[in-house]
């Protein structure tokens, strides 16, 4: 791995075994021989799942066969690689990942569509499926509950091991949810890919669950960017293998899975900071919210704009509180604006309103907080009820030097 | 001015007076008492002009004022300042306008509204129009024709001069067109922002002159990008002061002024590339060329897409044939793609087609391609007949240098 980023955390958490999900990782030279990169996850029978996909128009083959796997329902397996992203390698492509799902779903005893396959590492690579399928068998003989292995078997540049879990009450009895991810940005740094795959033990309908995921998602990993650039590969699944036996047999209400929601939301929303915390080069973990906007989806238009303009990025890098650059990269969303209504402030002091600068602001306090490592900028736009917070990090000299050098 | 740009031409061109067109520059001390930061044009009565502005929501006074110049018609004169682009500074930024436009009025003769105001520097800091205004009775009397000081005045972070001329023939008349512009980036490095003032002795009716320029406006200034950031201050001018008496009196015809177009296509495209050659830290001038597609403004967002994507850009710096990124950046754009219709060629090398790579390319040749500093991206989508060229130049660690450091 890279030297690790200045914002990892601390150390990887103690995940607890979760009933009903069985991990097991294994070293199959994809890349190099030096470490485990695959990991195959088996799941018990009657388990649901829920998933969101990259909506890149030349997404991985990958992605096709486990978009297939969720319509079809009673998922089996995740079998995952990493150091290959197996998109843009046409046919030979389409039959490694049938080889793979076909290969995982005779060891695991199940049908290929119940096998959900990821892959992630360099576009356009031939992938030899020989390499895993050869090793199944042993791999199965060797299933546990190591969370951590199988979190550092999917990264690929990532610089720290990305994984959270909570424990929430559904409808009295005790639930948990793990969650792994791998990525230095959702928004594909490297074309290496994000990845994240949540489980529980909770049993919950597939379409409810479906729901609750799309939802969280849209608050999370859907609101993170590292640089802009969308992967082929990019997966979301969750699981849940319903051995909690907390359905209350005679009710189908959604709301027996409010705190089940929330759980899934902190999970996500922690793994998806975790990914933006790695994001290339990264020094500093930006929050960007905006608010006074129509709606939310207007608001999040006005504060990926932010997120991703390369100046405002710069700038966080170079610790500079220049504020011309939001107002820039607010008025090329076009949407409308009224700049006599916009008000922003960089860690909680105002240093434009209404139209013009705040010509005495707190200099002192900004600038201390530009030299910090956690960087707010609240942006209102109006008096409206839309409101979006998004993640991003700093563009630094580190992203070029990573970017500029990956396949040599 | 800041170490030149490896891509820079070795000279400015010598560029012959224009009839019915005068300069003049002059030093008022706005960010730097250094350097001449104000420039004067002065146009014949009579004159017409054409005019594009930036597409921001919070576009800076001075394009709201010179807007409004364009639609009344007849103007007299330019007044364009460097250093502070008086950008999101409120009604007291309005007024500094007008007192601009009037002061000017003044000294030429005219009235304000014939008086077109151009602006370019930082945002948000106030602009005190006083420091001009008093200056003007002296610039007056020095008016000239030394294009290369004009086109100096305009610089901001530049890190050479711009300027481009070039003759043709209209009616059997000799018609001249001089061109000087700034920008290290169409798209607003450094919220400096971009400018270019294109001027010709021909006599042409400002509809059909509006018409021409933004028919190749969109093929040069639109087509190309540093960075996707788009400023608050962009603005193109043509004027013509109708001293070469092309005009054949009886003929409304636009066709009569197609090698006209021919000659401002060459002089905006010429400018256009000077611009990206001067892109922050670039290393490289790249071409991007998108074939096959649907039509022409499909093409262009795929090209686009590719042109602004950092890890393509950080990949040409790395001189990194690595054209999965280019498969990533086209999936991205939301547009259908057929994998399998798509061929990718880097400097006339095919490395990638029918939706997988060519493994047997000719790797020696592609990498000296990418050592040189002109590269050429070559994709086609299909068979259809809409294609479009982009112009960009390379992501670098310079890019960052001078980005994190430029308030400071």
């Amino acid at each position: 791995m890279l030297k690790k980023s200045p914002l990892a955390p601390k150390v990887f958490p103690s995940l607890p075994n979760i009933k009903g999900v069985r991990l097991a990782t294994a070293s199959c030279d994809i890349k190099t021989s030096k470490r485990d990169d695959v990991l195959l996850v088996n799941l018990d029978p009657g388990s649901t799942a829920a998933g969101v996909f990259t909506k890149s128009k030349l997404a991985a083959e990958s992605v096709h066969w486990s978009k297939g796997v969720l319509k079809r329902g009673n998922p089996r397996a995740i079998i995952v690689n990493s150091g290959n992203a197996n998109a843009f390698t046409g046919d030979s492509g389409k039959k490694s990942v049938r080889d793979l799902a076909s290969s995982t779903s005779k060891v695991v005893g199940c049908h290929p569509k119940q096998v959900f396959v990821a892959q992630t590492g360099v576009i356009g690579e031939e992938f030899l499926a020989k390499k895993v399928t050869e090793k199944l068998p042993n791999i199965i003989k060797n299933m546990n509950s190591d969370w951590k292995s199988a979190a550092k078997a999917i990264c690929t540049t990532d610089t720290f091991i990305k994984g959270v879990g909570t424990k929430v009450k559904v409808n009295n009895k005790s639930v948990l949810i793990n969650g792994i991810a791998k990525g230095s940005g959702m928004i594909a740094p490297n074309m290496a890919t994000m990845l994240a795959f949540i489980f529980t033990d909770a049993a919950i309908p597939s379409t409810i669950l479906q729901s609750l995921l799309s939802e969280v998602n849209e608050l999370t990993f859907n609101s993170i960017t590292v640089d802009s650039d969308t992967s082929t590969n990019d997966l979301v699944l969750l699981c849940a293998s319903g051995r909690a036996n907390n359905l209350v047999k005679k009710s189908r209400a959604v709301s027996q899975f409010d705190s089940f929601q929330d759980g899934l939301h902190s999970v996500m929303q922690d793994l998806s900071h975790q990914i933006v915390k790695d994001g290339e080069g990264a020094t500093k973990f930006v929050e960007v919210n905006v608010s006074g906007a129509k709606n939310y989806t207007i608001a999040k238009g006005f504060a990926f704009s932010v997120a991703n303009s390369p100046l405002v990025k710069t700038a966080i890098f170079g610790e500079d509180a220049n504020w011309g650059r939001l107002v820039m990269a607010l008025g090329k969303c076009g949407q409308e604006l009224n700049a006599k209504k916009i008000t922003i402030s960089i860690g909680g002091v105002e240093v434009a309103k209404n139209g013009t600068a705040v010509f005495d602001y707190n200099e002192r306090a900004v600038s201390k907080h530009m030299k910090g490592q956690n960087i707010i900028l609240e942006i209102s736009i109006g008096e409206d009820a839309g409101g979006a917070t998004v993640w991003t990090c700093d563009l630094t000299s580190g992203y070029i030097a990573i970017n500029a050098d990956y396949r040599t």
